[in-house]
C-alpha cells in the first residue's frame, strides 16, 4: 500500500480530535505501520494552540483534499464532518465516542465507539492494549483532550473511567488536573476577542437528520454575557449563516461552564420543530435549557427524533 | 429501563451468530445487567443444531418483532440483516467482524468492530476486559462460532490472534481444535438433505449496494458435487428467488473447503456487473474462483465496488 494514511479529526477541530490524531498516529508509528501521519481538516481554536506550545508538539498539517489516501478518523464518524473529500477515500478505522452515523466500508475494519467523555480516553485502552507505553508529553495532549471535551470533568458525558484515566494521565504528564484544567478554560474562554460569526462556527457542527439539515454550535464559557450582550448580532450572523448553507434550522448553545446551563439561540424556519425537540420555548429567538451541557448528549438524540 | 434487552445475531443464524449472542448475553447477566437474554432472527441450521446439542445448550427463542425493544447485534451491522422491528427498536450496542453497515442512532454508543475471523474472537477479549472466567461450557460455544466461520481456521478471513484464541477456548473446552472442528464440518455438510432453495438460502446475505440489490448464498461444503450435480434445478430455484424479492443479481457461492475453492452460479440481471467486479467470466451462468473462501473478504467488497 503505498497510499499515505492520514489520523485525523473532524473539520472543527477541537483540542480532543486535534491531540487524539497526534498521539493515534504515535501510536501506529511506535507498533512500526509506514507512511502514517496525523492531520487535521480545518483551523485550530485558541485553546488548542495553547495546548500545542504548553506541550511543545508541531500542530499536524493541515489537509485539504483527502481524495485517494486512507484514513483513520478519530473523533467523528459521520461525513457530514469528514474532510473533503472521505468519500474518495479508503476508510480503514475509526476511533470515537459520538452517534454512530453514516460511515460505511466495503470491508471489515477496526471501529471502536465507546460512550465516554473523550476520544482520549479510549485512546488510552489502545496504547495499554499494544503494551505501548505513554510518555509524559502523550499524556499531556490526551489529558488536554480528555479535560477539554469533559469541561474538566463536568460535563454531564464524563464516566467514571474518564475520572481514573485522567488522573492517571496527570500524573504521568506532571500537572494537577485542575490546575492544569483551568487554564485549559480560560483559553475555552478567549470570547472577547471573537467576531459573532465566529462566535457561531467556532466550535459548530452539522447533522442530517430525517427531514432537516440542521446545524448547532456552541460557545463554552465563564462569562456567557459577552455572547448574550450582543445578541442581535450574534442572531445576524446565524440568519447569514442559514442562508448560505440552507439550513432548516441553525442552534447556538452558549453553555455557562460554572452554572452548568445553556441558552440556546436560534435560526432558520424549523423552530416548532426544534423546541417540540428540545421541550423549551422560544421566546424572541432565546430559550433557557437549565442543565444542559453537552450537545452530543443532550441537545443531539432529542432533536434527531424530533426531525425524523 | 423496562424495555427488554435482547442480544442477537443475523436473520440467516449461524454458528457464530447463535453462539456469539449466548455468550455474551451471559457476560451481561454475570455484570449484573438485568433483562438481558439471548435472541435469534430465524431458524437454526443443523450445525449449531448439532452444536447446542453438544454443549447441552437451550437455544435461544426466536424473536419475531423486535419492536419497542433495546437490542445488542451481535455479527451483523446493517439493517437489511436484522431482526423485522429494528428500525423501531433502540440498538444500544454492536459487537461485529463485518464491513460498517448503515446502523445510525442518535446517542453514543458501545461499537466494536474487529476484521478477525468470528465475533466469538472478539468476546473472548470483552470477557476478559470485564474480568469474567470462561466456563467450559461458553468456551465450547465460543470456539464453535469461531471454527465455523474460519472454516476451522482454513478461511483467509482466519488472523493469529483467531489461532491463539481458539487454542485457549479448545483447553478451556477440553476439546481438540482440529477433532472438534472434523465434527462440525461435517455437519456443515449434510447437503444430501436439502432442496435446491435450502441451497441457496441456507446461508444467505442481501446487500444493498450503491446501484444494486444483491442476494449472496453460500455452501460450505467437502462435496461441492452434490449442488453442482443439479445445477439446473439450483438455478431455477434463484431465478425465482431473484423474481420474489426484485434482485438485481443473486448468487450462490459453492465453497469447497478441501481445495480452498468456490464455484459460483448467478441470476438477475446484472451479471456484467457481477463479472466486472469478481474479475470473472460466466460461461453457462457457472464461473470458477480459485482461491475464493470468503464471502464478506473476497466477494463483497469487489462487488460492492463494481455496483458504486
Amino acid at each position: 500500500m503505498s497510499e499515505p494514511t492520514y489520523v485525523i479529526g473532524h473539520r472543527k477541530p477541537d483540542t480532543d480530535t486535534v491531540c487524539a490524531a497526534l498521539a493515534y498516529a504515535e501510536l501506529k508509528q511506535e507498533q512500526g505501520e509506514e507512511g502514517v501521519s496525523a492531520a487535521r481538516a480545518g483551523d485550530l481554536n485558541p485553546e488548542t494552540e495553547f495546548v500545542l506550545d504548553y506541550w511543545d508538539v508541531e500542530a499536524p498539517a493541515l489537509l485539504e483534499d483527502a481524495t485517494g489516501t486512507r484514513l483513520v478518523l478519530v473523533d467523528h464518524n459521520e461525513y457530514s464532518q469528514t474532510v473533503s473529500g472521505a468519500r474518495e477515500a479508503e476508510i480503514v478505522e475509526v476511533v470515537d465516542h459520538h452517534r454512530i452515523g453514516d460511515v460505511e466500508t466495503s470491508a471489515p475494519i477496526p471501529f471502536r465507539n465507546e460512550p465516554v467523555g473523550s476520544t482520549a480516553t479510549i485512546l488510552v485502552d489502545l496504547f495499554d492494549e499494544a503494551g505501548v507505553t505513554i510518555d509524559a508529553r502523550t499524556a499531556g495532549l490526551l489529558l488536554s483532550g480528555l479535560l477539554s471535551d469533559t469541561v474538566v470533568l463536568r460535563s454531564p458525558t464524563t464516566t467514571e473511567r474518564d475520572r481514573t484515566v485522567a488522573e492517571r494521565l496527570a500524573e504521568t504528564a506532571g500537572v494537577g488536573v485542575e490546575e492544569y484544567g483551568e487554564k485549559l478554560l480560560a483559553h475555552k474562554s478567549k470570547l472577547g476577542e471573537k467576531g459573532p460569526r465566529e462566535m457561531v462556527l467556532g466550535d459548530f457542527k452539522e447533522f442530517e437528520f430525517g427531514s432537516g439539515r440542521v446545524g448547532i454550535g456552541q460557545v463554552e464559557t465563564v462569562e456567557p454575557g459577552v455572547v448574550l450582550d450582543q445578541r442581535d448580532a450574534v442572531l445576524d450572523a446565524m440568519d447569514g449563516v442559514v442562508s448560505e448553507r440552507d439550513y432548516d434550522a441553525l442552534l447556538l448553545l452558549v453553555t455557562d461552564l460554572l452554572d452548568e446551563e445553556s441558552t440556546v439561540l436560534v435560526a432558520g424556519d424549523e423552530t416548532a420543530t426544534v423546541e417540540a425537540g428540545l421541550d423549551a420555548r422560544f421566546s424572541d429567538r432565546e430559550a433557557f435549557l437549565p442543565g444542559v451541557m453537552s450537545r452530543k448528549k443532550q441537545v443531539v438524540p432529542p432533536l434527531e427524533a424530533a426531525f425524523d
